[in-house]
């Protein structure tokens, strides 16, 4: 029997990532990989965890409710603590600004619903998140590609994009996956009066925003925008939603994330979200409001220090023993450092060998382009290996890439 | 700012839905409430939950694995049980035909982008799920309405469906959802005759199939199309795609589900899921898994028990009291209980008054109809009052309901 032909327009077109059924032999654990975009799970809070289950159980009452039907909104004291932990001087949020879905991947979801449809244009940069490709593309948009410097988005591409009518701009500010890269506050000021200009709505992904080891980022453009608008005015007139996420910080399979945005959207994301799955694990909102309200600050801290060392590492040993030929960038925070090999390398067929003679794995970039281009860049990812693994590792792709260009040249 | 120009056609078809507003006002304890179609928290399997999380957490591996992000299909574990439980004499099963998702509520979701796109002819009992209209309505399809009796949908109205062209016809087989109604096995056994006659996919939603009460139900429509089949035909040739879940016999905001599907159809379902939301809470598909492993039968034993007390309650109490004028179906599982009010009664008036007069709600039937009709039909669950609370509530519903049909004939 054919399927095929019962299949809707948007199901053909959802396709297999060749990169995610590559990145399933990385489950053999002699691989040293560089490819996940995961946090280490040796520096997941277990303990508090611990507890704040054990709390649950001490109340009969509690831990039912947090196994029975409940609101789609999300649980109120964690909505409630990602309005107060948002909320600035220009804007002051409030829980109605806040929906809790099942990570910032399903935010995604429901806003690609909510905005997209096909032929609807959509500038993204290139390169961008794999995942919020994947997930745009089930709504057949038309991708309007913004090229990127070392400093995120160029700003004339993304007026061409916004002139072009571009009806949502989809970006991730701070240290970019996969490029690593972050963009500048004059930037992301221009990018706020562009959308105001054009008339477009802002997606910002701020999912790795809380894992920064050189400064924190620039202020988010949800905070500019408030800025650029006034007091009290992002609530009736912006156009930047927000999505976060417990999944970097916290732990990814809590699968608990949220969108900030004004009332109007977020109702309809409310209503969507009640169809599409009624609610998310009260169990994990509870959990992830209890590391949130509690230490939640001390946590990061000591991620941003053990990261740090790994994306020194990382860094210092690229520096050493990469060929000059081989450009890579230097992010200040999340978890990717992106290298663009030679024009005429192929990444993929790199990835071949790496596996094959040096067991190590990463991504290829192509993935992360909403169409053709960047078969000579990869994502390597220095969240889950030592300094000493991540030296080594280095040492070893480097000298695997600096055989493969002399091969090239020969 | 108009948002409402922004917003995707799907989008703009969203609208709340009345009755679940409505029914938010059903937080204030001093409500009796047979209105939601939930489990009796009380009948929560609560120690054993603390168990299996003990049992986690003295697994380290484990307990982080717990917290990671995992595979979209699934916990291995689980699905191999979902398969197991499900295979039959003639349809051997693989973890391969089953997807964990976020409660059956995500496999509609999946199935709906999957199947239906604007304009998509799907047929649906009249009455039906509201939750199930909900997210095929954001796909905007044409509903094909289809007639039911006490039996369930009537066959003569079903093929006129499928002759008009239905690609997919959506049902709940068991203890139907709002109506009470169990489709007989011969009905069953030619339901599944006409779906290969005229080629229409089948989607079986089991969620009340294990909460049986005057004995087991039917086969299930994906055991009979096994037998219609034969054996091992329904991996090639099967159109009955049956969805189960967690959330009736354990516990709702656990939110896991799954879908049984042939694998052309579950590769397109993972896909889909892996860009919706990556996967399903870990954690929460390892206590469903620890569960279903151990004395899972006897738990449903026990929710038959308890359930059965109440249903027989309500039904003893609405024989006693409802004027003649009233029909009420007569279930043998599930949670509900379904009223035809005379001809000219509006169910939402009268709940206006039930909730003024008597303090007590149910659901009004027309948000359960495709379109217009129902005005006079109410939807009433047993499942989680006392009998003795059941008696009362059932006896002065019943008191206000014949005052409304004399003030009615006055």
């Amino acid at each position: 029997m054919s399927w095929d032909d019962k299949f809707s327009k948007d199901a053909k077109s959802i396709r297999a990532s060749e990169i995610r059924e590559l990145l399933k032999i990385l489950e053999d654990p002699g691989i040293l990989s560089f490819a996940g975009g995961i946090p280490d799970p040796a520096l997941f809070p277990m303990e508090q965890v611990k507890k704040i289950r054990m709390d649950i159980e001490r109340q009969p009452d509690l831990d039912r409710q947090a196994m029975q039907y409940s609101q789609t909104e999300g649980y109120a004291p964690l909505r409630q603590w990602v309005a107060d932990r948002h909320t600035t001087t220009e804007t002051t949020l409030e829980s109605g600004n806040i929906l809790i879905t099942n990570g910032a991947q399903q935010s995604l979801t429901l806003l690609a619903t909510i905005f997209l449809e096909a032929g609807t244009p959509i500038a993204v940069a290139d390169p961008t998140y794999l995942g919020a490709l994947q997930v745009f593309g089930t709504r057949r948009p038309e991708y309007l590609r913004v090229e990127t410097d070392e400093n995120g988005v160029r700003l004339d591409r993304l007026e061409e994009a916004f002139k072009a009518g571009a009806k949502v701009f989809y970006t991730i500010p701070d240290f970019q996956n996969p490029g690593g890269m972050t963009i500048p506050e004059d930037r992301r000021r221009r990018i706020v009066e562009l959308a105001h200009q054009y008339d477009v709505v802002i997606l910002e992904d701020a999912a790795y925003r809380a894992l920064y080891y050189d400064g924190p980022p620039p202020p988010s453009l949800f905070e500019l925008e408030g800025q650029f608008l006034g007091e009290g005015q992002w609530q009736k007139a912006g156009l930047v939603i927000q999505l976060g996420t417990a999944s970097k910080t916290l732990m990814p399979a809590l699968r608990v994330g949220w969108t900030i945005a004004p009332k109007p959207i977020l109702e309809k994301m409310v209503l969507l979200k009640q169809a599409n799955d009624l609610h998310t694990s009260t169990l994990n909102q509870m959990i992830a409001n209890g590391l949130f309200q509690k230490d939640f600050d001390e946590h990061t801290q000591r991620l941003r220090s053990v990261y740090q060392e790994r994306k020194d590492a990382m860094l210092e040993a690229l520096r050493q023993h990469l060929p000059n030929s081989v450009r890579f960038s230097t992010p200040t925070g999340g978890m990717f450092v992106w290298v663009q090999l030679p024009e005429g390398m192929n990444a993929r067929r790199l990835l071949e060998k790496a596996l094959d003679e040096e067991k190590i794995a990463f991504v290829p970039g192509e993935a992360f382009f909403a169409g053709s281009g960047g078969e000579n860049t990869l994502r390597l990812s220095f969240s889950t290996c030592s300094p000493d693994v991540i030296r080594d590792g280095m040492q070893r792709l480097s000298a695997l890439i600096q055989r493969e260009c002399v091969e090239k040249v020969a």
